[in-house]
């Protein structure tokens, strides 16, 4: 694990399993209102239902896709050369931004002048924007005041995965369109505790949101090459994925090739956390290959650059680092802004102390100089340089619980009420933010939790780490975490931050990433359900249906891990005709439990029957049938 | 897959991986009221807390353990002779058996007198228990004539896993004792939802519950090597590891192999779905060897009887297939009493119709003659089987919903209350009862299957598959139903059944059974802490302050899943001084954020602070200190 090869800029590639396309799949792009306005989906084909079952068609659904170009087999990827800046005319046009001669952060300044650093260096050709003097370019700026950008319409576009078109697609299916429309469009009425989720997502349903503060659009003006998504209550539950090297591990290539799987798999965000070397040159590799807005913790590298002694750190260094970062395209930043001195010594009779790294650098500097901790002095300065760029806060939560132990406790919660303090703040510069919370919280306190961020921050959007259930499973934290944050998601939580397998024990590879994010896209996705998200269910139904047919390739294709189902599937019965079987691996031919009703179904449809008594009638007319065919339905293989 | 050796019984052998001891784990018995009642629990040792953190004692604590003889190196295990049979004195004393003369069934003798099945067969040396002419032995009977069974107090002391010895051990650890005693002992207050757990379990509150049918003790008087326990709602939450061969794979030794490996990870009952050939020698060579309840579903193998021709099965070949598994000592049976005739057109308008294999055979069988189940029409006859055995019944849920589409349905209600019109029929004849429930369904509709539950079935225990969350990822439905196991089991559910990553796709391996015990075992847990069980969270509190003092060992130890995170901790920081190194792998030595907590709480007890006040004025002291000696706390590796 440790020794990693020495990373070369010039040798590069991108990692090839992060570039094949998913089966049956094809990217597709829904056009918006301009020509460079084109919102990326994927479309998953299926076969029709077997002539047993009726031989319907099935059109394609389409699924939410976080992959970028990876997935688009016209777009030539070259990570040496990045993605493409495809937002790049739409900030052009809006005028409000100049570009920079150069990095402006001295700390950018040095890194560019080092020609050491030549040989691993992104070699990105062009300079960095920032807002025009006494300008102001955050998308909450924006819509404040009544502007839907594009932005907002590619979000919005993106938000209602074609929705209508699928369930009018179904309708010209055939004679039995009319049924397929019904049953595919069907969805339990949700428990949204209080949202206010719209049908169908408008541009200014959009704006309307991020001017309210509800959700936000991470999207820095410098990562052009980032595909708008939103994160808030009222918008499909996202997220995200932390990856980052540390002292002891993986190289820029690593990370890269972890950022690239994370989105393959669906990580809306990705956050980079890395400790070690090289931080700053990692970065630019991760961010100008991101679809995904890019996400850090500033104070991370701030200590990088005294040595790690957190007593030394000072808004100086601080500030030039937040410039750096900006200036680079990182899309928000954690802030640990709430850790404030007073709220120190609650910490004392824990049972697991502070753990967060920033919360816990924050403490040791407040400790060492008893003073207010600088980011809570220096917020509004912070906001100056957020709202220049279009960077987003994420509020941190630097004195989340560590433990079963510690949930909801003094410190946790007076740290909340400071945040909540700080958003108003924010949004006074209209800068956007959202909320980071805990952390190790008991199933009967997750509740509270969400409840209090709702009322301390003014609905601004929860982002929270799981939040894990239960301390006593090590190697398996993305469960306890996935249960929680299941949860917390249904009640209102925007974005689940996801954990993975190797939580608490070291830092996550390939592997651990795709079980963490999996994992928590069927969290965000069951309390989209639960929560009554228009057209959630249409996956679901869809797969269901696959299922009941008997479409085993179907069914792997539209789950949300293709390959790990079809891998399943074949341990067991590996013959390619066994997919199409009329029974399935863990009954064998004689148990089938699917046949039955498919039979009950024949024969209402056959007699014309459709309501419960007639069905009665039939069945009796049934009986007979059944004892004279009986020996089709449990067919020997 | 497929290609399984022939099992030959002089071969038999235990699978080695399932007698190894747990690290740092001791089996231990809990002495009860007469010699032969000793209760076994899984002590785990850990070391003390090093110096830097207070050099603490921290006393063993003690663990459920379902594992049986086979963690007991004191125990002598061979699998050809099956487990000692620790209840055969209590049912003998009972006196209210009769030793028959071989089995009483006609299979049963069929398969005995069988001279080709001699090489496969376990050679048991005793003959079956019944009660006597007109006597009923089941546990209910004996709580609702008022009389405590050894069963009971065997529960009662299992329960309570010497929670209040192990609090009373840290006072008496030294001068931090009552500091220990408070941070082990504290526990958040839970959220039962009306349930009625008691601080301490006595004999005689495990016989109100029985006898109130609100905790069932499965333990077939043929099952004398079972170690009793419960299944209730003010109980510890179960879980139930589903095991079985179809007819396209595994065999008797790869069964046996994997029951001993579900109760090795913490498998609370065992469910045999084997529908191949020699189910009847598989399931004496399973009950032979298990300590834990054993469930069947009679119906599999009378439908084998049979041909697979569902239309063929009589009340007469399932009467005979009760009597010859009560006989071999199963102690409950799935029976799909509930799937009556008018039920089943309700489930043509169904996405995926009836996925319950046992509901499948009885719906076939009551269209086929149109005619009510026989399951229904003779449920008191089978009553009189189950008390003449003790077997519990777990009346099956065959409508359950098989896609989120079809939770909460009319077909899936209906059956519900016809389990709770054959729950009182039940009790009337003092049979124990617990209930099957759903399956696949969204979040926001399992509260009301625990509610609807709860009133239609009087609160007899409720036992659920998952529920499944949502439909669309398979290859993780450990982790879909995960989700809605810990919720349900919050709810008031007495016994989650797991589902394995291979749901949907094939039978689960070893591998799988282990994931789907650590993924249910995890939301059971989640579900005791969020119900505010009496001690549950000690585990956690135990786990977290290992995990705060960096004893990175007994933080391993304490886990569900030793292995799996010393493994993950290794790939990291394999050195075994890692493993005592004050941080941890994520972090590195210059991030730890666990140490600065113990600063501050040093510095409290060192002044002899103790309030916010004066701890807040040692800030001050403390500040210098930190100036001075900074370079400590981050120490370089």
């Amino acid at each position: 694990m440790n020794a990693n090869p020495k990373f070369i800029a010039a040798a590069a590639h991108v990692d090839e399993a992060a570039v094949q396309p998913l089966p049956a799949s094809r990217k597709v792009y829904v056009q918006g209102s301009r020509a460079d306005l084109r919102v990326p989906m994927r479309e998953i084909s299926q076969s029709d239902t077997p002539a047993s079952f009726g031989a319907e068609k099935n059109p394609p659904i389409w699924v939410y896709d976080c992959s970028g170009p990876y997935t688009d087999p016209a777009a030539k990827i070259d990570i040496r050369s990045g993605l493409a800046p495809l937002r790049e005319k739409w900030i052009e046009e809006r005028g409000d931004t100049d570009r920079l001669s150069g990095p402006s952060s001295r700390y950018g300044q040095e890194r560019l002048a080092d020609s050491k650093l030549a040989e691993l260096r992104f070699n990105l050709k062009r300079d960095p924007r920032r807002a025009k003097a006494g300008a102001n370019v955050s998308q909450m700026h924006y819509a404040r005041k009544g502007i839907i950008t594009p932005e907002m319409e590619f979000v919005s576009i993106r938000e209602n995965l074609r929705r209508a078109e699928y369930l009018e697609s179904l309708l010209a299916t055939g004679p039995m369109g009319k049924r397929l429309h019904e049953l595919m469009g069907r969805q339990h009425p949700g428990e949204s505790f209080g949202a206010s989720i719209p049908k169908e997502v408008t541009p200014e349903f959009v704006r309307s949101e991020v001017a309210r503060g509800r959700a936000i659009i991470p999207n820095n003006v410098n990562h052009p090459e980032s595909e708008p998504m939103a994160i808030g209550r009222n918008f499909l539950v996202k997220i995200n994925a932390n990856i980052g090297n540390s002292a002891i591990g993986s190289s820029i290539a690593e990370e890269v090739d972890k950022m690239t799987w994370a989105i393959r798999w669906g990580g809306d965000t990705v956050m980079d956390l890395s400790t070690g070397k090289h931080i700053h040159e990692t970065r630019e590799w991760i961010v100008r290959n991101s679809p995904v807005p890019i996400g850090t913790v500033p104070i991370y590298q701030a200590l990088e650059k005294v040595d790690g002694k957190a007593e030394e750190l000072t808004w100086e260094i601080f500030r030039d680092t937040l410039i750096e970062q900006a200036e680079q395209g990182v899309d928000y930043f954690t802030i640990h802004a709430g850790v404030r001195l007073p709220y120190i010594p609650m910490t004392a009779n824990r049972m697991t102390g502070i753990v967060s790294r920033g919360g816990s650098i924050m403490a040791k500097w407040c400790l060492s100089h008893h003073k207010e901790s600088f980011l809570y002095d220096h917020f509004e300065d912070i906001c100056e340089i957020m709202k220049a760029y279009d960077v987003a806060f994420s509020l941190g939560d630097g004195l989340r619980p560590g433990s079963i132990y510690d949930a909801n406790d003094e410190a946790q919660l007076s740290e909340l009420k400071t945040l909540g303090e700080l958003t108003t703040l924010a949004w006074k510069h209209d800068v956007q933010v959202m909320i980071e919370g805990p952390g190790h919280v008991p199933m009967q306190l997750i509740k509270e939790n969400m409840e209090l961020e709702l009322e301390a921050c003014h609905e601004a959007p929860f982002y929270t780490l799981g939040p894990l259930t239960t301390d006593i499973a090590p190697g398996y934290d993305h469960i306890t975490s996935g249960i929680g944050a299941a949860q917390i998601g249904w009640y209102g939580t925007a974005m689940l931050c996801y954990v993975t397998p190797k939580e608490h024990l070291g830092l996550p590879d390939k592997d651990d990433v795709k079980d963490g994010i999996i994992t928590y896209k069927i969290a965000a996705h069951a309390a989209d359900l639960a929560k009554g998200h228009p057209g959630a269910q249409i996956r679901d139904n869809a797969l269901s249906k696959a299922r009941f047919e008997f479409r085993w390739d179907d069914q792997f294709n539209l789950g949300l891990d293709p390959d790990k189902a079809k891998l399943f599937h074949d341990e067991t019965l590996p013959q390619e005709g066994a997919k199409l079987a009329h029974f399935c691996s863990m009954c064998g031919p004689h148990f089938c439990s699917m046949k039955i009703t498919q039979d009950v179904r024949d024969f209402a449809a056959k007699h014309g029957v459709s309501d419960q008594a007639a069905l009665k009638k039939g069945m009796e007319v049934k009986a007979v049938e059944f004892v004279k065919s009986g020996a089709e339905i449990y067919k020997k293989a």
